[in-house]
């Protein structure tokens, strides 16, 4: 039985909350978060669940004082420079992390100054932090460095993630600027706050796992513009509006573009797929037809994550130094 | 830079040789194999390179006497109990091993024994040992245990691996029973060599990655038999001889089937491929169209083994507790 603290309940927080109510071996003991209109509330009813005895807090201390938490679940920020006092205080009070903060995944070449202060308070707390989710944290990292395993030589590692964005919680589908007219995507891409935010990460972490030293990096965004009436999503698109985004991350080697990850989400999107394709000996491609929900996803990989969290050494971790999370509904180390 | 020896020097020893030559960071300094045909000739013309100066020696203590190897990469025996007196004599010269024994790669439910004095003896000087290959150690377990990270639940795991023998190595095809008459099959299936080994292996690994205590596993073997004459592998099969084999392992919680492997690898298969299924929250299915390669996989998974073997503490380890190995020509930890 491991005891958790969830730090954010917004849309996918309330996910999670509700995905450790079906895991025998995780126990809910707290909940923070800063929104007014949620504190003091019922964790389980805000989450839409029974009653669950759990109030909402505004504050880590008044959450886990006493209730001997071993894991701060932590689905906040994006922004590595904006969950960092989080990070801190939570392994001040000595509990182990798991976020889905995009930027947390692997944060060694971004912001490398951050993460050695992360790493560095929780190898003094004796806790372990790391980053996942399904994307970035698995579909186009952590999956296709394990697919590298059985390849004698790599030339080029492309991948793939198409996906339909009707099927995604509003704020994701807000995230990509799905129903923006080309000005306000143009003001809003400036503003840098419209995107889907990881691709760089992915690619340095997979140019870590193989130990190829990447000359530069480089991340594009453009619409996708819908070509008529596009009604699945949380509001109509009209045509000529963006339904999306098309993102592409790039690794290069000199000249030499050695990883390729290609990120299109969009609201009507026809052929949601997922694909690792690896050019080397063997040279060979990996399909997941339909693709995966990103939402289900990445609230199950957090949970499956912390037992092999609770296994690792202290400080901050990626993907790439963890055993394998693996689904278990209960731990069996 | 890491030191290796080679034990065993088949025809997937010879491959794994041949693949060091294109790491920078992986050196051979011995190898042993106890055909007397081999003994004193010279490694490397014996894999058909060019001369390496390393004389393939009959014994483990000369060839790797002042050598300073670290690691002893072992591709000799499919049989636990056959191999566990060379990897006591390994471990006890201090070296660390990865070996391509498929009864090495989660032999704690099958021969939990033998699968402990490994254990001991390895952790008392201080070295780790690893059973690895595509399969079992990749495809059909460590990569489903891998997909399973991203799901809330799971009812079922099926994974198919069709494989067109053809162009595997001849030793391959002799294993799988291609060209032998119906009566031969039967003869050599109840002698216990004709066979994929490493199924019911892959099951008891899935099931611990996933925690799911399994009350029976189960194993069926029987021969694809050729409905035409099939010239495309090491002899012509005639039309109602066995052109390889079709293997099931199944694991059952009381009733209820929850893992399905299906293995079938004949000379002549037409649509080779490697498929996992999840049936769960969420259901997805991954497949590799074209399947990959045994061969060139095996030999390159357990050269990317060496890194995370080194990096994990010492003990019989599978590949549920390293980190991912990942491809790397070189280490860069």
């Amino acid at each position: 039985m491991k005891k958790i603290v969830q730090i954010g309940v917004g849309p996918l927080g309330q996910k999670i909350v509700k995905n450790t109510l079906q895991r025998e071996e995780i126990h809910l003991v707290g909940a923070v978060d800063p929104d007014p209109e949620k504190a003091g509330k019922d964790l389980g009813e805000l989450c839409g669940c029974t009653h669950m005895g759990i109030p909402v807090s505004r504050e880590l201390t008044s959450s886990i004082k006493g209730r001997g938490a071993d894991v701060a679940v932590v689905s906040t920020f994006s922004s590595l420079e904006r969950i960092e006092p989080q990070l801190a205080e939570l392994a001040d009070a000595k509990l182990n992390i798991v976020s889905t903060c995009e930027e947390l995944s692997y944060p060694w070449q971004t912001q490398p100054d951050i993460a050695q202060r992360i790493d560095k308070v929780c190898r003094d707390s004796g806790v372990t932090c790391l980053g996942t989710g399904v994307n970035p944290g698995f579909l186009m990292d952590y999956l296709p460095a394990v697919m590298s395993s059985i390849c004698q030589d790599i030339e080029q590692i492309k991948v793939t993630r198409v996906q339909d964005a009707s099927i995604r919680r509003i704020p994701f589908q807000r995230k990509i600027g799905a129903g923006l007219t080309a000005k306000q995507f143009s003001q809003r891409k400036k503003n840098g706050h419209l995107r889907h935010i990881g691709l760089t990460e992915s690619v340095h972490m997979i140019a870590r796992a193989l130990c190829w030293r990447l000359d530069r990096v480089e991340e594009t965004l453009d619409p996708v513009v819908a070509a008529r009436l596009v009604s699945s999503g949380y509001k109509d698109i009209r045509q000529g509006q963006a339904s999306g985004v098309e993102q592409y991350g790039r690794g290069y080697v000199g000249e030499e573009e050695k990883i390729t990850l290609h990120f299109r989400a969009a609201v009507g999107e026809e052929k949601s797929h997922d694909k690792i394709e690896i050019v080397g000996t063997p040279s060979f491609t990996s399909v997941i037809e339909g693709g995966i929900n990103g939402d289900i996803a990445t609230a199950a990989i957090t949970l499956n994550a912390i037992s092999a969290v609770l296994r690792a050494e202290s400080g901050l971790k990626t993907m790439l130094e963890i055993p394998v999370p693996s689904f278990s509904g209960r731990f069996c180390v």
